[in-house]
């Protein structure tokens, strides 16, 4: 039930996270980012909708006035006060209407700020989106957008959670850790956050997601399994394993990189 | 693939709508139903995003407010073009940025200003909401509030799909309706919009969904198929027995009296 690693079950001591509340929310949040892509695939690709030259008078995308305004109001309901949270567009967010809450601060304030958001905009809309969506047009770009944002934040959330990994890691292991980040050797801590096992396994588990939340699903028991997928599975396996693993673990050496500040 | 009846597939015809490719529109919406619920119950009730007395010095709840100004930005973004979508609140709704598109239009003009979102809104937050969330409050606000408003969206475009049903069924027989329109008998229209077996399968069908989708999904294929849900199927099949099944059937009541002013 619970959507994060800390926020309420561990909220008793501020300090407090543990590798297994990590990993359920990186697990739940598989699901999130395969449904959301289900429902993206609803409508095929709608290039108007990402065309700098298609809103006359303005520089931006509808893409980029959508997500900018949906921030906006994201962040006078407290959005990004959760530092699991991470904006697109941070310029001139207002400030919450709501009273703050007390969310536990676990990470190194110098690492917090660690923002990768338009490495994941381009991946995103440059190389995810046309894999998984029709071509066409069918006119219903505020749903479009609307679920490109749900899509955005889903994988965002994911590849910055990042922070949390890294955390506790170097709580886990201070000393090891604490040699590479003063030598500011990149690629030691690369190998030391890296366990092709389980990515694998994460691989596998994310298709079989994509299989089984996006079949046609029917009151008689099909004998075929070899249905067509609302989203490819085998994109799915990609998104992480050509993007979501290794962009986690980039976020990963930078939160480190910094946690000595 | 296609999320519509109408807009794409048979827009060679502006007038053309099939009952198959209707049927289609409403079970693929049965999946997008049943993964918002799902999203919604990643976090617990969160009773201040309901509380009118939260937000000091607004009249407002910031449930009313977030859907406000999300249905704005969706306006300007040319959502409510689509006859098919509804707004909660349509009043003062900003004008499309974009050009119009070229929207088929298959309803009767009268019946196409049928409009129940106060009692979706009423029966989501007073009676649903609670059903399917876990006590408590995580405060993210943010999130919670747009996953409340793909709940109601999807609800909602399910249940005003009703106009297109029976544009379908009274094309179909346009002897047998006229008559109990011309009497105004809404119970006969009741009965002849009433399909027991029919609504029984759906209900069957969304509880099987609710199952599927909500289950923890592992590597290993698991023996025990008496898994905790994220979302209590019995939940949502009375969301649709309770709710979306009646009150689908009062929108095609409602739009079939004004098929023939």
């Amino acid at each position: 039930m619970a959507s994060s690693a800390i926020s309420s079950r561990d909220s008793g001591n501020s300090s407090q996270i543990s590798l297994k509340s990590v990993r359920e929310a990186l697990i739940r949040l598989e699901d999130s980012i395969v449904f959301s892509l289900i429902e993206r695939a609803r409508h095929p690709y709608n290039a108007p909708a990402y065309d700098r030259l298609y809103l006359k008078s303005s520089g931006s995308s509808l893409a980029e006035l959508f997500v900018k305004e949906a921030e906006h109001l994201h962040a006078k309901a407290g959005r990004y006060e959760n530092p699991e949270e991470v904006p697109f567009f941070p310029e001139d967010l207002p400030s919450p209407l709501v009273p703050s809450y007390n969310y536990p601060q676990v990470l190194h304030p110098a690492g917090a700020s660690v923002n990768i958001t338009k490495t994941i905009w381009n991946m995103y809309f440059n190389e995810l989106l046309p894999l998984f969506t029709a071509e066409g047009d069918d006119g219903n770009y505020a749903s479009t957008l609307a679920s490109d944002l749900v899509c955005l934040q889903a994988i965002s959330r994911r590849i910055h959670y990042g922070k949390f990994v890294a955390e506790v890691k170097f709580r886990d292991a201070p000393l090891d850790y604490s040699s590479a980040i003063n030598n500011k050797d990149k690629d030691a801590l690369m190998r030391m956050l890296t366990f092709e096992r389980v990515e694998e396994m994460v691989k596998r588990r994310v298709e079989k997601k994509a299989m089984i939340f996006g079949q046609e699903v029917t009151i008689e028991d099909k004998e075929d399994d070899n249905v067509d997928c609302k989203v490819n599975p085998s994109v799915v396996s990609r998104l992480y394993g050509d993007w979501i693993i290794p962009l986690t673990k980039l976020v990963e050496v930078d939160y480190l990189l910094r946690r000595l500040e």
